[in-house]
């Protein structure tokens, strides 16, 4: 058997059941070696930024990882982005790079470059270059073993050629499965005391914001009148009706100060104490306000889930019945189209189960409000900041649950990193609508702009930010790219091609034309921002009304 | 002053005026201050593998180095593929790839990784992070001097974002001119020496595919009989009518071995020992046959053309005349359209002074045959295999030089590498001639599937290498992305379409559509591909044919 049957056949064994490949000649004997595992499914994408953002996308919502097939260190620098995204998410991958071969690299041919390098900036806890067949199938178990955990990360296996067409490979058995520890009991203790003294909040990120999680900590919240909040950017999280709401940390690091202001303790659940995104002058980077103790209940690597059922019972909150989302839907939006009503629209028409990727940047700041009560759903957003995931990760986590419809709203600039992921959806015939927020801006960078004190900017810079002269067409791109595409620029218009794209199977693209909305004025965003946060307490938003009035 | 601007003041007092750009937030007061320097131009892309490839393209044409501004690590990422064909071409380019504040870092934000290491892969001579506003102009005139040479390189600098915007910068003086020299007397007799021994071939690279280098190489040739190769993927080649013809190293190292095969002695010009791209089970990759002496005339630190000079002088050749490639034209091509025919219509139509951009991969194998003749043009090539090259390329090559026309033939997987130079292309209305040869296939890896052994290929290998299910419509994607386009399915339609590019201004593409000519089998590709190379000598030519008879 050859290394690459060796390598197929222990992936499978370990549950590794999709590859999303970007091949090139040093991968041949791998691809040539899918034909004799069943149980591997190959999906193929036009650029390893598609196949590296969709081994994330299946990773988040299967619980299990996929491997990724990249070419060489030219093709993991092109899937170098959405696995930096999979990186902060915690998100389990199993990376394969070919590689020349080994008798190959001293003569430093054209597509010869140091592969382990690059690989240190997604992979710091697995990079191996595998040196024989005989080790492939148990390097195989090891970077399963570290992509699964505790926590979850990106481990990086480089494949020489040569290891990969040697005969002698051993299929190994999988590795155990991560078994994460509850909090111990001390930990529980100091923290239901602190929760006791008042004034403290929850900060629930990565598993805590899964169902048994966020059911634990609905009932300490109402039991002891703790607020509870969700990092800035989930890797994965379950809202909806029927669920706890739970209030997410701002982007903008001025509205997030005002949301943890009156708190002295933050617990945090697999979560990162919050800091603001960017720094800015004279700015803070750390948002825990002054005075206020940080607490770890549980880190990534602990059960996040069982950690905040022993705080329920050392505060006695087991029987406590959670306050949990009532179901309601905003109205069908009517008129000209906004970015605001394409997610009224949304909120009105999502459907059961729903899966919602979110990489809509400024266009998307009323989504939370408008799906809080829409039927119960899991939403994936952008964990590591490098535009580009959305389109992808749908293909990933429409791959994971082919059951469930995928409903990705991207922003325009972000969604042209990754525009082949389309191609991919209509190959694989996945069930995503692909709702593409056009309104010709880097529209969060005309904000970010006049935060970092750069100015107004003159016509150079602002020549940087704005996406027109061409405008883009979505529609178009995605008609080349094999994918059914309409454009709308009224609300009716919109609904209904919504409605037309969830009834069917298969991928479509809604491109809805609206407004550049913000302008590139702070004063316009804060209070747009203000009520896209659900359920402030009057304080708090009064609060941030004296802090952005004029 | 802050940072910002005396950076941008540095770079343009050193000639770097045109800066390819995908910036973020921390990237704000280096856009901001583009207004203040009129020298500098700013050219937007979609994404980061075009800014740099963009880059790369510019400096092979405008023979200085252009900025890219890149954001963080993930950015860097993006561009990374074109950087290493760059890096590959010896090609400068000051990277300035923006990073969070320093005070930011320890928070490790969403963004935040670790950007040198992605560096290290593509700038190994020069990595740095700079440390302070007041050393930030140094810092420039550094990365200007690694850039430029000896021999041209991508040198990275990374500014972090408090650098850029606090005050105290300085502008600095440009770093002076590099100097190549020459060969030393001793290396040049011993090369003529071994040259007036016979059987000797010079293998020209880098600098010397230049007139100055191409003249002298063609009196030594035409003197003593030595023959002239060129490196199989040159940074920029001159040629046509009137300069002279000189033999490429084939891609397939089965045809490369044969093209060698009779020489004693190979005296490398600016250019590497010959390799091949791949290596393949069982068979060498070093390609100088035994028995050859390998020697290095011009190191590519070292000037080529003067190099040349000294040679020919010492051989006695200064005033011999040069053979010549004499004008001649293939004939108007008729009928289905296919890859050749394209390549033919390409040489009947070649304007004057033209840009060739060549990344058609199997779908140009006649292009070289095809052109020999025509005009006289520049010639580049995806000098680090990096397939993704061309489009941005042209991008780059169009600014450098605004009246010429460029002509890009381009493969349709490589071209959905970066799609999104089209973009830019039409932002700037630059004359760029894009051909997509749309054969619905990874063309190539067809090919390489067989050529290391891994078989025909079951239908999972097969759906790995094909771009089927949907075929991409390229004339599509281009009016998406605000570029006229046609397809054309004949020869008389393809060269009308070229017709009216050649003569309107602005960008326009033509998706040729081409059968899948290779079909995966060995014994298709090589006799294709002897035709494809030119004045074999008749020898050679039988033993090409007794190799690659069934």
């Amino acid at each position: 058997m050859n290394g690459a049957h060796a390598l197929m056949q222990t992936l499978a064994d370990a549950g590794v059941e999709v590859c999303f490949t970007n091949p090139g000649t040093s991968e041949m004997h791998f691809v040539a070696a899918l034909d004799a595992e069943p149980r591997m499914r190959a999906v193929l994408a036009l650029f390893e930024g598609v196949a590296t953002g969709a081994a994330d996308g299946y990773a988040r919502m299967a619980g299990k990882p996929a491997a990724t097939l990249l070419h060489l260190g030219c093709g993991l620098g092109n899937g170098l982005a959405n696995l930096h995204n999979a990186r902060k998410g915690k998100v389990p991958i199993v990376n394969i790079v070919g590689d020349h071969a080994t008798t190959h690299t001293r003569y430093d041919a054209q597509l010869q470059s140091d592969i382990e390098t690059v690989a240190r900036n997604v992979s710091p806890g697995f990079v191996r270059t595998s040196q024989s067949t005989a080790a492939l199938g148990q390097d195989a178990v090891d970077a399963i073993a570290a992509a699964r955990g505790l926590p979850g990360q990106v481990a990086t296996l480089i494949l020489p050629a040569d290891v990969s067409w040697g005969e002698g490979g051993q299929p190994c058995p999988p590795p155990p499965a991560p078994a994460p520890q509850p909090a111990d009991d001390a930990s529980v203790q100091a923290i239901a005391q602190a929760i006791r003294s008042g004034e403290a909040a929850l900060l629930l990120g990565g598993q805590a914001l899964r169902e048994g999680g966020l059911m634990a900590a609905a009932r300490i919240a109402a039991h002891t009148g703790a607020h509870l909040f969700a990092e800035c950017f989930p890797t994965r999280m379950q809202r909806g009706a029927g669920l706890p709401a739970v209030e997410r940390i701002a982007y903008l690091a001025e509205l997030a100060g005002v949301q943890l202001a009156r708190f002295k303790h933050l617990i945090l659940v697999d979560a990162k104490s919050p800091v603001s995104f960017f720094a800015y002058p004279g700015k803070p980077s750390d948002l825990v306000p002054e005075g206020c103790s940080v607490h770890t209940l549980a880190a990534p690597d602990q059960d996040a889930a069982a950690s905040l059922e022993k705080l329920a019972a050392a505060l006695g909150a087991q029987a406590t019945a959670p306050r949990l989302q009532a179901a309601q839907r905003p109205e069908r939006p009517r008129g000209p189209l906004t970015a605001p009503k394409v997610c009224k629209a949304v909120g009105h028409l999502l459907p059961e189960n729903a899966i919602v990727i979110d990489e809509s940047i400024t266009s998307g700041l009323m989504l939370g409000v408008m799906t809080q009560g829409a039927p119960r759903h899991d939403l994936i957003t952008l964990t590591g900041g490098a535009i580009g995931q959305g389109l992808p990760g749908a293909v990933g986590a429409a791959i994971a649950c082919p059951d469930r419809p995928v409903i990705a709203l991207i922003g325009d600039g972000s969604a042209m990193y990754t525009i082949q992921a389309l191609w991919s959806m209509a190959r694989e015939n996945l069930n995503v609508t692909a709702i593409i927020f056009n309104n010709a801006s880097y529209s969060v960078l005309n904000v970010e702009l006049e935060r970092v004190g750069a100015g107004e900017g003159g016509p150079k810079a602002r020549a940087q930010l704005d996406l027109q002269g061409p405008v883009l067409n979505f529609a178009q791109l995605a008609q080349g790219l094999g994918v059914h595409a309409v454009r709308a620029s009224t609300a009716e218009d919109f609904c209904q091609a919504l409605e037309y794209a969830l009834a069917q199977s298969g991928p479509h693209l809604i491109e809805a034309l609206v407004p550049e909305s913000l302008g590139g004025a702070k004063r316009k965003v804060l209070p747009w921002m203000l009520r896209a946060i659900p359920s402030l307490p009057p304080a708090v938003a009064q609060a941030i009304r004296r802090k952005i009035a004029p």
